[in-house]
């Protein structure tokens, strides 16, 4: 049996229980609200993960690139939408997964862009279905509801003779709250206007089957769903500290850790230096305008005890720098020799995992199994 | 011939013309010094570049992990230092390497250290290098000059037969200046402060061969650098836009760059989306605290044009958002259509390669070639 002391470090570390319980908690919310649930795998991108998704009720998957669409296409997984807007030159890539058999939905949020996936369709007799990309809180993409422009992508997609498939929005600005009220507003914001574009759209004629919405603050704060078919989420399977801060998981819940080894100290000022520096961690400071600034993480004991007020306060490429928040702990070379093993909770899941080849999954026998990931595009 | 324009987005290139111009000034440099230069491969990660530092005059290398030692003792290169405190559970891999003949030297900077490190080459039967680690500017690991410890450190070695090859410095403080003058301060106090624990050790009786510091600021400023025989240095083979806040390199001499595609605008804000986002970029911010913040990237066009004022000002995981510094650009739309191809300089070389499976080299000609690296430990 490989249990955390015989790995390599760093290591990315998955609680599996906590994974398991997670992935429970937002399935069984979604049936309760009565929609179905596509997660986002560019969290994990890996496969044993999205197969315990699915396993527990999940109905297709949302992905970031067309690499993910193509690795979960291959391991079996058919009905994929890819939530990055659409651009021409990536099109013989989706055109290759259709004819292989995948069901997979693109995106666009404007005419050109909807023009562009209607010529080329044409052109080489593919029918595309396309999701219109709706913003509900002005962070990134997306048409708002009341645009013109929304009709116009929609009879850009009919004249082309591709389907329409639905609409989608996600409010990535819920990451920037912290109280249970202003995640209702947002999530009620998400909610009407990705509602409000798809009855636009029906008004005119369309018949946008799919109302796509989601984050992982707002799904697991909605307290309805009406007009909505399907909620899309990644980061809840693993949590981190960032969904700590912003309230909508407990630090216990965070199910991904990296595992590491003390190699020094500087006594005199209370530092432990590890070998988890931002390649482990990566450099990813998402606490840092949050209401608890945890550093480049928070460190846990080898079992997943946290040890409170110590985080890994500096990081340089493969040395992490762990000190104790506030007054310097004079005794920290004696309580963490070297050779001690920790464990580093992160702050932002998706990018500490892309920092590894592989999550070693951690049962509660404690031995462990890899769960090779993949990166690039 | 695959050219920019052939590329699947985000991709990252390398000017393989800056980046002989980068090599060859820093390699001419150090014959001017008289020391030898061991390149810290940790940047590139990738053969065909630390091939073509070897070509130039490098002798030996520097690497932070043992996946890295591996990787480059494979492909023929046998004079390797690990930069990274030892701790005894990876000594098997380094012993590993030294039995299959490579000429691997391993650091401490505790007695504990030195002491795990000679019970294990005793137990082994291996005589390993091992360079002292000084910390000449408080930014991390080693022994400062003048502490007692140094003497230990070298007793623990030799008394249980290992051989103390050298002194090693990183004066990484350097990255937070940005005059000649601070420049040239810390680089003397740097060589000052590692020579002198080289003068310690022998006048107590110890050979201490090697005298080795470097970060590529002071590389670049030390005028002299009597009793050093090497220096080490990563992030100068391709630069980036922390380098030149510091003040070491000019924009143009930047030779790594992310290729990405603009798939969406938001006109009103003056927004650019694009397909690099931070998975793309890395989430390195280290020009945030800088006198010029760059955002997440400096925008360019295809053909390498800086784009003045137009930086990545915000990032999701596969998601840029490029505006204009200062007043929003009405035009951007007009400016960047859909589909345009557009190249961004990093903030952190290191950081953002580490999110590549591949570098594409750029020639002269316009043709680009894959150069794989690799990740991971």
């Amino acid at each position: 049996m490989t249990g955390l002391l015989e790995l390599n470090t760093p290591a990315a570390v998955v609680d599996t229980a906590r994974m398991e319980h997670n992935i429970e908690r937002m399935q069984t919310r979604m049936e309760a609200l009565g929609v179905s649930f596509r997660p986002h795998v560019k969290t994990t991108k890996c496969l044993p993960v999205v197969q315990a998704q699915i396993a527990a009720g999940a109905r297709g998957i949302t992905v970031s690139t067309l690499k993910e669409a193509e690795q979960f296409f291959d391991a079996g997984v058919t009905d994929i939408l890819y939530a990055v807007g659409m651009v021409v030159t990536k099109l013989p890539q989706a055109l290759a997964l259709r004819r292989r058999g995948c069901d997979l939905k693109i995106i666009a949020d404007s005419v050109a862009a909807a023009e562009a996936i209607g010529a080329f369709g044409r052109e080489t007799g593919e029918v595309f279905e396309v999701w219109i990309e709706i913003d509900t809180d002005g962070h990134r993409s997306g048409i708002t509801p009341e645009e013109e422009k929304l009709l116009g992508v929609a009879r850009a997609l009919e004249s082309a003779g591709m389907k329409l498939g639905g609409v989608l929005t996600h409010a990535g600005s819920s990451y920037d709250y912290d109280t249970h009220e202003d995640l209702m507003k947002i999530s009620e914001q998400e909610r009407n206007g990705v509602v409000r574009a798809a009855e636009r759209l029906r008004a005119a004629g369309f018949a946008c089957p799919v109302v796509s919405l989601g984050s992982t603050p707002t799904a697991l704060t909605v307290p309805k769903l009406d007009g909505v078919t399907e909620v899309r989420a990644g980061v809840y399977v693993f949590f981190d500290l960032v969904m700590h801060n912003v309230g909508v998981c407990d630090i216990s819940d965070i199910a991904l850790s990296v595992l590491t080894t003390v190699i020094g100290h500087q006594e005199e000022k209370g530092w432990v230096i590890v070998d988890a520096g931002w390649m482990a961690m990566s450099r990813d400071r998402g606490t840092q305008k949050q209401k608890h600034d945890f550093g480049f993480g928070q460190v846990c004991t080898l079992a997943g005890q946290v040890l409170d007020g110590y985080v890994v306060s500096s990081a340089n490429q493969e040395h992490g720098i762990i000190s104790r928040v506030g007054d310097a702990d004079g005794d920290i070379a004696r309580r963490f020799p070297i050779g001690t093993r920790l464990r580093i909770l992160p702050n932002h899941a998706c990018a500490t995992g892309a920092q590894h080849p592989e999550y070693h999954a951690l049962a509660a026998s404690g031995a462990t199994k890899v769960w090779p990931r993949f990166y690039g595009w």
